[in-house]
């Protein structure tokens, strides 16, 4: 069975708004074992809308609609559904008055337009919606002329907090009793800063031998996950051959995976000084509290970070990490020298157990001083423990926001790998 | 004229990924005087790209095809947009050549399914592609059977950094000599924290007086933006109407509207502490840096923002704030007296014209000690410059992230108001 999701609403049309409900409805099909094959996104024009309704029943077996169910002039997927499938609505009496005591509930008058919202396509059955006035609606039939196969139409609202109830609730039980039984299992594991290229390399000879589970790798903002998915007749064969693959490339790419459970980078960090009993600190130039911010994003992180300084301006590099005014002036905000001062200073000033720092140039303008024939993307990230202390050097490419994101990035995977 | 954007890969059916350059060529082609009316998404299967190939080219003027056109068997956009047409593909000797070159130049052997990146529709242009290797495609022709009737279809890499140069520097001349002159203005006027409908029912009067300029409403993190858009018959004209629409439209909002112009918030208040040759430090408990972070990611920001700490932990607060233990413990973290406290604090340490704090309970775990019966979302930001200290109370629906951005995005407004 494949399915098509269709999108209503001019909106999406535009250069600022994106559908983004056909991201979980493609998660929760794909788990039901039904393929996405098309989605179209069309605006609440009548033609266009029935047009685009007509074509999706013709090459798709599950037809989704999302959007177009309220009530004004520019909400058309019922009558457009209606149209393309040579169904009549029908008026539903008990959901005129569901609306009438919805309206009469929140002291408004019910305009005449709202009626439409109790229009359902003849043999659909109403999903109720506790979150808003228009109800979904289910129609399950057979194709015309072939009484054998499948047809199924689904109309949901759009709003994202009125459609994920509504499918999860009422269309998704619906599905899994049409659809053969699907046993699906899901592993990921995640890496930082490998070149997606490695990765495949490295994991292609192994994943390839597991034609039966499929296999994604997704590259985005400094991190490499390998999606595993694996249908079996149980879930618990599936799961088998997931864990199985997933373990074997877990060997191969060894420390580099940092979460083989879905955790975030942060979260792993955070995990690893709690099991250790220790805490963090970080003082940071030019990513300005990002990784603070990041860290602080985790709930629960104020056991295991202190917090930290941003020393954005030279000053302050003294003023909260005690580092020499006179090795700023000479070598540079922008040096080892710094990036060390930097993190013993911050350690002993919170006393955390490791302190961290981050001094870099990230651009567009470049340094000053005994900085300016550094290059931008020159980082330099400092790391002080009872061990002693390592400045690690970067050279990274791209724009401001990359060049921080990145040195934010590379700072937590220096963090984990000293706490393994 | 209309337009449909079809994006050809099937990653862009899984619940990862999702096509985006459709918002570029969007925006390109309603500048052009197009309206986008369907977008499609489909994977890498000949019979389904070619289906949704007829579809578009039965239903939409112009045709743009993303994705599809590198050297593998995945790669099929040329093949269905021949079909879907019914033009032959022609391999290009001197695009075989191009190709080999690149290939040497780069020490790579040029395996045999890189030919096909050499065939072009008949009668279609060719797009030289400088950051990838396969061309781009133009082909202007009419409808069959209606002489007079436009059809153009565009073949584009996949590759934002491929797409967007080659429409940009290739397709939009051409597409602007084909088109009859379109002199489109726009202005975006932008304001935080004000609630959607009140910023509609406010304005809304205005803007109907002026049914010829497109009036557009989005609402996003904190932010409203109103988008204005007018076509006539010289640019000059279009301006003019859009002014007189934004100038109301400020008019009505007064101090609320922070850009006129499009800046961020950020922008704006770095903008005015720079007119007032100011600085700025900030101390965050529960944002963590998330304000600082949003400051410095503005290029050129040390010039007035000078940094400021995180203190996350009560003990840091004093280290780095001065705010007396005894005040932290009696008061508790989350308190009028604290947030004062850590404001002036931080001004008189980092010796900035404005220290800002912000300190509250972002959940989901609740206060501790004399915060346990304090509500989550309770936030307190204390703004201390030379005419005294201020603190201001918020009681912040939704979960962490929400929390955390809107209080950052209340003290970007008390900043900007306290400069006004």
């Amino acid at each position: 069975m494949i399915a098509e999701i269709i999108a209503a609403g001019s909106e999406m049309l535009t250069p600022h708004r994106q559908d983004t409900n056909s991201l979980f409805l493609t998660s929760e099909l794909n788990s039901l074992g039904v393929t996405v094959a098309f989605k179209t996104i069309v605006g609440d024009n009548l033609d266009h809308l029935t047009g685009a309704a007509s074509v999706a029943l013709s090459r798709a077996d599950i037809v989704i609609f999302s959007g177009g169910l309220g009530p004004t002039e520019d909400d058309l997927t019922r009558e457009a559904a209606a149209s393309a499938l040579g169904l009549p609505l029908i008026r539903q009496p008990e959901l005129l008055t569901q609306l009438a005591e919805r309206f009469a509930k929140r002291s408004f008058v019910m305009t005449p337009n709202n009626a439409k919202q109790a229009d359902i396509l003849e043999g659909a059955e109403i999903l109720p919606n506790v979150n808003g006035s228009a109800v979904g609606q289910f129609l399950a039939t057979t194709r015309p002329g072939e009484p054998g196969t499948r047809r199924i139409v689904i109309l949901l609202p759009g709003p994202p907090r009125e459609l994920k109830p509504l499918f999860t609730d009422e269309c998704r039980p619906r599905l899994a009793n049409i659809l053969p039984p699907s046993y699906i299992a899901k592993r990921v594991l995640r890496m930082a800063l490998l070149p997606e290229s490695q990765v495949d390399s490295r994991t292609a000879p192994i994943y390839k031998q597991y034609p039966d589970v499929e296999t994604t790798i997704l590259a985005h903002a400094g991190e490499i996950q390998l999606h595993f998915q694996a249908a079996a007749a149980t879930l618990a064969e599936a799961q088998a051959r997931v864990n199985e693959l997933a373990g074997k490339i877990e060997h191969e790419m060894d420390e580099a995976v940092f979460s083989a459970q879905g955790e975030s980078l942060e979260e792993v960090v955070l995990l690893m000084l709690g099991l250790r009993h220790l805490t963090l600190a970080t003082a940071e130039s030019c990513t300005g509290g990002l990784l603070a911010q990041r860290l602080t994003a985790i709930p629960g992180s104020s056991r295991y970070f202190l917090g930290g300084a941003v020393v954005y301006s030279d000053a302050l590099k003294t003023t909260f990490a005690d580092v020499p005014a006179e090795l700023i002036s000479t070598q540079g905000p922008v040096s080892e020298p710094v990036a060390r001062s930097l993190a013993e200073g911050i350690r002993a000033r919170t006393k955390a157990s490791i302190g961290v720092a981050i001094t870099g140039i990230a651009g567009p303008t470049p340094g000053a001083g005994p900085d300016a024939a550094k290059p931008i993307g020159l980082i330099y990230i400092g790391l002080a423990d009872d061990r002693g202390t390592q400045v690690t050097e970067l050279n990274l490419m791209g724009d401001r926001d990359r060049i921080r994101w990145w040195a934010s990035q590379h700072a937590l995977e220096l963090i984990r790998k000293s706490l393994i």
